[in-house]
């Protein structure tokens, strides 16, 4: 998941983390005591039916090889990006969905570059630094840039550097929290480094920006992200170096010595490019014009394969189709599948998914949003009026069977957030989450850190879920 | 976790699979919907505290590195499960539990030797077949075993094979079922095949058996495990071979060649070694003599480094005491740590415990078992009467606040099994299983395979849990 959450949801709130944002991301567990209720003998026996054939065929994990073996990677914009599309639509149209096709999206369209490098100064002393440039930056000067270094803690310290910031490289090191119990709460509330980092350290003279990253590893490998830049502001460079790096480059600076961090980026942003939104649905029996939307987003950051953000978001969607298509279930409403384009950094195929108008009378009746990992699937979190949220909260009891009955008040996703405006119930699936920011935007994300049963059950229950809702409807 | 529970629990019982297993490896998620109450507000508030120092300090990960890293996997009777006894007890001294000692007991001591390995003959041609020994087979001749292979996927099969088996090598070829959502479950349900399948391929003459290996993985890696004789059927060597291994096996002899298989094992029983379970405690401040127990094994199969199996439960059970102790909670009743020794292939260190009289007037109120790996709680599973089950439902409203809060009817451990016919309720942690049996009894299970943060959450889990039995009592 990135955090393009928080700017979508921005004219929401003045705080700094809008509303919308806490209740995906902050939420305990202790706020949430709501378990499944009873089933409907007929959606157990469907869940079961469903769990049988997904955990014997595993579809979902060999769709995920697929995408990253012979895509890889595939950042808005790339032609990997391009060939992820046409891979969607070639995989839905071979699932035998009723109607497959393509939603035009302008994507940004920003390129790391050949080489990017920094080294950490002492006296002498040369020592290499793990860093990769935060997405959205610019590029050093050829040569790079020199300079000392400050740490900070937050933003708002930097603002109290006044003069001393000048020409000096701003380090943000503030650490994910590991106290907390939910780690994208704890990432919540660092990643205001990565995404305003540049900005402070602008204001105040800085020449560049460095953040810790986003993790609650302790490994030499740099962790990417979105980083953004206001138009009035100057605009400098900004990388994320790995937790070893910066705990390195902390217990260099408070030993006294003179330390410099040589930093070299080659970013940068190129035109616009045209992509799209690749949809797909089982059209409704009954009630066709009212939808649910089950999703995840195509594309992904440059490093590692965007396996499980969100490679495993887009094939679980695909697969939750597939398994009630094939199983000859025929639900009463339109169950429909969007692999959404540019999640990462700019969020241009969630807003023109919402802004599209597919027929004249149609009504999404629930957005379903799996974009957390392809960990073992917990419930859901949902954002809905009360009596929307008690009415999915009746549906959960056939998710009993695979263990994913949590319901959670507060949930969604970033790419169905455009959605909620117009007052659409959103819908997030829920995972185990303590690993997911080990790999999330970096090289570890590769397809030897799924499982294929989790990555399967997290299918299973968008299926077991979006089939009851379809068929009671809210 | 071995399959020992089976032998100690048999006599309860004539099923193949005695009432105690089932009710701890076969209950699904649906016939368990049971979950937390309502916690009161000092258990909130000191699961909090327990919650944060756990997972700002994460010794447990520390701990399980110094035991992985220094002594490796530790079989009973060999010297590194001396080693590990002697860890144990230095570990519970340097966490000042208020006391510590070692309990005797004498455990049995098989030997891989130096030397296993298969082939598979066709004509002329040699493919290796990644093997090993079963925990307590004996060896081969010294030049190995050549026979033809029979494939079979059940012990019913092989009865009915009479003359046909005479001279030849049975193959138990039934995978674990992966459609089962609780992987224990698969695993009881495929396990006879390992523990009992020398003794029937025996009863009809054969002269080895070997055996799939026990795990939902598709690779190249033996599963090893406990595998059973009767003094009254002829012994023969028993092995097991990697899912892929079986696979191609499987496909050699559907093709209709005539397939051999070469075994060679050079396993062999020793005698009896005196051994230890590791004991301490932090005495009760009011009722000393209601003791709870909690405990995982310090044994392990001679594979990999028995990260998760089991040691991930001895330092969840230890640092579980060390989280209390530290925080200055002073337990009403006495929580007692229990490293026992020789679960995988005798359990005699959780009879021994059994049969000792700790003090006059003692008494168990509650056994608390982790050996399901050290992965993400989930919450426990507990064996006793509707009053005490009720009771330990209720205490279980703080666990909300690490999200481990599911409580199911039926669970406990193999160590603690022997405590049960005495009356004392037995209680499983339960974790997230998907992923226990890629690594389970294998080369695979090593510490990389472990995540800090999940392994905690488990030792947080125990902490909160008996801590707050302690006070309550039953």
């Amino acid at each position: 998941m990135g955090d393009n959450l928080r700017r979508l949801t921005s004219h929401f709130s003045p705080l700094p983390f809008p509303v919308f944002q806490l209740s995906l991301l902050t939420l305990s567990f202790s706020s949430t005591a709501i378990f499944a209720q009873p089933a409907p003998r007929q959606y157990t026996e469907v869940a079961s039916r469903i769990t049988k054939k997904g955990l014997s065929e595993q579809q979902a994990f060999v769709m995920l090889t697929e995408l990253t073996g012979t895509i890889g990677n595939r950042l808005s914009g790339s032609p990997q990006a391009a060939k992820a599309v046409e891979w969607g639509k070639h995989m839905m149209l071979k699932c035998g969905f009723d109607s497959v096709h393509l939603e035009a999206v302008t994507v940004p369209h920003w390129v790391r570059g050949k080489s990017e490098r920094a080294s950490i100064l002492t006296g002498k002393l040369k020592r290499p630094l793990a860093v990769c440039a935060l997405g959205g930056s610019i590029a050093t000067p050829k040569k790079g840039i020199i300079a000392e270094v400050i740490e900070v803690h937050s933003l708002d310290e930097v603002k109290n550097l006044g003069d001393r910031a000048k020409g000096k490289i701003i380090f943000y090191n503030r650490p994910m929290d590991p106290t907390k119990v939910m780690t994208f709460e704890a990432y919540g509330g660092a990643v205001d480094q990565r995404g305003q980092g540049a900005i402070e350290a602008a204001k105040v003279g800085a020449v560049a920006a460095l953040v810790r990253s986003m993790t609650l590893a302790l490994d030499d490998v740099p962790h990417t992200g979105a980083m953004h830049y206001l138009d009035s502001i100057p605009k400098i460079p900004s990388a994320t170096v790995s937790t070893i790096g910066a705990n390195e480059l902390s217990a260099l600076l408070k030993s006294g010595k003179n330390v410099r961090v040589q930093l070299v980026l080659n970013c940068e942003t190129l035109p616009d490019v045209e992509s799209a939104n690749v949809v797909g649905e089982i059209r409704g029996s009954e009630k066709p014009n009212e939808v649910i939307v089950i999703g995840g987003h195509l594309d992904s950051w440059d490093k590692g394969e965007g396996a499980h953000d969100d490679g495993a978001g887009s094939v679980q969607s695909m697969e939750a189709l597939r398994l009630l298509k094939e199983l000859g279930l025929k639900p009463k409403r339109t169950i429909r599948c969007v692999l959404f384009m540019n999640e990462e950094n700019g969020l241009r195929g969630g807003k023109a998914y919402a802004a599209t108008k597919h027929s004249p009378d149609e009504k999404h009746i629930a957005a379903i949003e799996t974009d957390a990992g392809g960990f073992a699937p917990l419930g859901f979190g949902i954002t809905a009026d009360s009596v929307a949220f008690e009415k999915f909260r009746s549906f959960s009891g056939a998710l009993e069977v695979i263990g994913a009955d949590r319901i959670r008040n507060g949930g969604g996703g970033a790419d169905i957030s455009a959605l909620g405006p117009a007052g659409v119930p959103l819908i997030g699936l829920m995972v185990e989450s303590q690993r997911y920011f080990d790999y999330h935007h970096s090289n570890n994300d590769t397809i030897d850190k799924v499982n294929p049963r989790e990555l399967e059950l997290g299918a299973i229950a968008l299926a077991i879920f979006s089939y009851e809702i379809s068929e009671e409807g809210l």
